[in-house]
């Protein structure tokens, strides 16, 4: 796994403390990064993510986790960050859901180009997965490959530099049962990890939503047990 | 100036407070937009310039006017987040000014992202300016265009709509005499505006900074006085 390149090079990692990203940082770490784990206070309703984001930041040996507070709920417009909007149950109907929050994304990725900037890091890790989310419009390839190279005209590094700037996106091509298989193998910790929509103060899931059910047939198809704790 | 498509249309507007972006406000304006200015407090020294923000939208007819508070200080790497590191004063030597702030535009303007997507905007301006600032990396139309295309590709909008966001860059080739020319025959008032990178908290400008000097040299080129208060 040990990228000889990059051994020890900095890495900007997005951990929400969810599965996805809890692997994406452990496939960072494979690859010999020094990562740096950057979460956000967005107004989402489950902020027990972030406990869980922390965890996970040091479990898998991030050099520094930062937490950046940003007022997203301001705008409205998601199930996730406005409680005027109720969390569906069950599968969704197609299209884009009601949990999508608006530029969320690029909201992330662009404070990761921020600090990766400062740090002089190439390389910018986020667990965004197409398969899944497909619904989504900023977790398809084609978003990423767009702001990837719009990172590359917008900071000084990728007007003075020699190296570009990558967003990897180690999971966008792979299914839940992947994704746990993969980070199983990396020692990841999953009962530290909190993917619902709407977990309790003590980080235990509804077991309902979307995000549950995805969690929970993953685990299935993986064949290995389900430590998530439901309420 | 009256543009029959748009009008009444929302567009968001960044709103520093500074001259630029009151003219670009005031363009925006008449171009019939009912316009949403958006300002940040992102940790920068010269707080005045959010009261300006304030003033100017007021003044402008902006529908609404949001401050959204953003930490870009935490990741320091500035002059003008950083105390550390002192705002020049004096004509740059060419490269990236110190003042530049770490993708800064690019956090702007995900910001706007994410309020247009609310707001329905398709239309969203910014004051940015390719002479005078030749130097910072995310005031060149390249970047402009690469954010305009990910964008596209990164909202619901992008995905379902048919009406394309653009990025509006209306300062973008104009000198900054033009720039005053063209606000002062919209009506902005520039003694209401805080262009100064180390203003004091009554706004008042040292006119020594590299901002102070292009915009008095702005002022005398387009032959009209500067009423600007110098401290």
């Amino acid at each position: 796994m040990t990228n000889a390149r990059s051994q020890g090079s900095p890495a900007v990692v997005l951990v929400s403390g969810g599965l996805d990203s809890a692997t994406c940082l452990a496939i960072a770490r494979a690859a010999g990064h020094a990562c740096y784990a950057l979460s956000f206070a967005y107004g989402q309703r489950h902020s027990a993510e972030l406990q869980a984001a922390a965890r996970v930041a040091r479990d898998l040996g991030a050099v520094e986790h930062r937490v950046m507070t940003i007022d997203l709920a301001a705008f409205g417009g998601s199930a996730l960050t406005d409680r005027s909007i109720a969390v569906p149950e069950g599968p969704g109907v197609g299209g884009i859901p009601v949990t999508y929050v608006p530029a969320r994304n690029t909201v992330f990725l662009a404070f990761a180009l921020a600090w990766s900037e400062v740090l002089g890091a190439h390389d910018i890790y986020i667990g965004v997965n197409a398969v899944d989310y497909s619904g989504y419009p900023d977790c398809r390839p084609q978003f990423v490959a767009a702001f990837e190279r719009m990172a590359n005209l917008a900071t000084r590094e990728g007007v003075e530099g020699e190296v570009p700037l990558r967003i990897r996106t180690p999971l966008i091509d792979l299914s839940k049962a992947d994704i746990i298989r993969r980070g199983a193998a990396l020692g990841v910790d999953f009962a530290r990890t909190v993917s619902c929509y709407q977990a309790d103060d003590d980080g235990r899931a509804c077991g309902r939503c979307d995000s549950c059910r995805l969690r929970r047939e993953g685990f299935a198809a993986a064949g290995l047990p389900d430590p998530t704790r439901y309420r």
